[in-house]
């Protein structure tokens, strides 16, 4: 399973390196979970992970989550449980949760599963008192993730891909590659499992997949690594920018607003405003888009008397006396 | 050719609603040029323009570029030059320009052909006085553009596609389709010309016209507006914090540095701030990458006592005393 002599395997030093990277903020005697499906990526991450707990004075286990969406998901499950604890991760937390086969929701199957794992991994998480829960998407699902982002949304933040760091969770193979992940478990003596559900395209993801094959056939390769690097970039871009939108914002101060102070901003930020407005005046955030944040920047850019902007949440925004101002369209008073 | 009565078809109106705002910043008996090819998108921007050049108070010309890069491409743009006329546009150049049939450079035949064309399209313009020069791209060439950009480079501004606006040159269409522009010429009874070059996947674009067509399948239609519209808002982000690095950089003024005041920086101005004195000390703009960038920062963020970092055009980028200097690896003195 591990190599008694020598330099271990080039994908294998790669995995290691970057968990090495992600344990450094931890303290002595910290608790770090895996989160592990049992496909070679996380699988990958979890040995890693467990080899370099010694050095960096961490305790290091595990967290399987069933979904329960297939035949034998369960007994799965506790298969991939009993592998991580014979190669010495403690605590194996194997948990199932069943509720987005009930449910559904508005972004269907793929969006309550990730709702669920999410739920289970952070009750574990407080359970065992971890600092840290180590997630294994590589820098495959990250370009992936950012042609979701071109697909579903516009503009820096749905480009910007997943973040390495969230509250508790970290990514620490998001510049690993899926054949890196697949070569160090080979490297290891360590089998996977394939989820069928990777192949199937009712799935946006797989469908990503295949698409993003497609680009690199049609561009050339080195996309993958180029959409990651955006992703990086533009995940700057949009921190710094929406930090000055929010300081922008605070500035302001309570509406109603002058259209001159509003129109002073720079449009990137002006932007980022409205939209800041807008949810705080009660617009759901998911329903905020361009295009209501284009017709509320008219009343500033192309002021001719016209009539209120509707909002999602039923906000009409409207401008009288060189003041913005929002409210529901129809108060009860 | 032109309805007597009646509205226009929708997508002759959509068009000419795009060409009317474009040349709403003219002055009364300026000269807007169209650069034509013949095919459908400049076929129907000069049809458009045409018809807006009254109520606007413009005088529209044309140039007609052969690239001399097919048989009987001569005849063909003299061809589509007589039809301009007919069309009532003056006046119309066409210009053959054969330079790039010779050269190719680094960049290959499209880049050759394309800085001819803009050598082409300047002379033309400053021999007759042009106020603007209309381009005739389309949403689906910015869409493709930015697909280009995700393969090539990273960052906000390799997604940004190409700006509506750039000196006195407009693209007046990029929010109407390609498929728009086709149903305009048919209404018109304007018959076009398709270059065969558009289907010759030994050009980067038609491969990435291709790999749209192929995401659109994947990842569901609505893609390529998509794409537009990151392009728009990545565009004004780009610009924005663009203007705050010049201004970072004019602040820092000449070398060598605090580390401390670059350190200061929020990192997205900072790696645009590197990129800024990499070039002013002499790297060539288009070598330097995000690769030099960010060894260059971990002179500020991993400082360990560590050696040179080395950019393009044979820098040397140095800390010591706490200062940050760059210079030439050899000096001649």
């Amino acid at each position: 399973m591990t190599r008694a002599w020598g330099t271990p395997h080039p994908a294998v030093a790669a995995v290691r390196s970057a968990v090495r990277a992600a344990l450094a903020e931890c303290d002595g005697g910290d608790l770090v979970l895996v989160a592990c499906s049992g496909g070679a990526d996380s699988l990958a991450l979890a040995d890693a992970a467990r080899h370099e707990a010694g050095a960096a004075g961490v305790r290091v286990g595990a967290v399987v989550v069933d979904h329960g969406l297939q035949d034998g998901s369960r007994a799965l499950a506790e298969r991939t449980g009993r592998r991580l604890g014979d190669l010495g991760l403690d605590p194996v937390s194997v948990v199932s949760c069943w509720s987005m086969a009930l449910g559904g929701g508005s972004g269907g199957l793929e969006a309550a599963a990730r709702a669920a794992r999410y739920r289970e991994l952070d009750a574990a998480a407080d359970r065992h008192g971890a600092r840290l829960v180590l997630l294994g998407h590589t820098r495959d699902d990250q370009a992936e993730q950012v042609l979701l982002g071109l697909a579903r949304g516009s503009g820096a933040r749905s480009l910007a891909g997943m973040p390495p760091a969230r509250g508790r969770y970290r990514r620490p193979l998001l510049g690993v590659t899926r054949e890196q992940t697949r070569a160090a478990c080979t490297a290891e003596g360590l089998s996977w499992w394939d989820d069928p559900m990777n192949e199937d395209p009712a799935f946006a993801r797989v469908r990503a997949r295949r698409a993003l094959a497609g680009l690199e056939a049609d561009l050339g390769p080195g996309l993958a690594a180029a959409l990651a690097r955006s992703a990086d970039q533009l995940r700057e871009d949009a921190d710094h920018l929406d930090a000055l939108a929010d300081a922008a914002v605070a500035a302001l101060g309570p509406g109603p607003w002058p259209a001159q102070a509003l129109a002073a901003l720079p449009r990137p930020l002006r932007t980022r405003a409205w939209r800041r407005l807008l949810v705080a005046a009660g617009a759901p955030a998911g329903q905020v888009s361009s295009r209501h944040t284009d017709a509320c920047d008219r009343l500033l850019t192309h002021w001719h008397g016209q009539g209120a902007v509707h909002a999602p949440g039923g906000l009409r925004v409207t401008r009288s006396d060189g003041r913005v101002s929002m409210a529901p369209a129809h108060r009860v008073d």
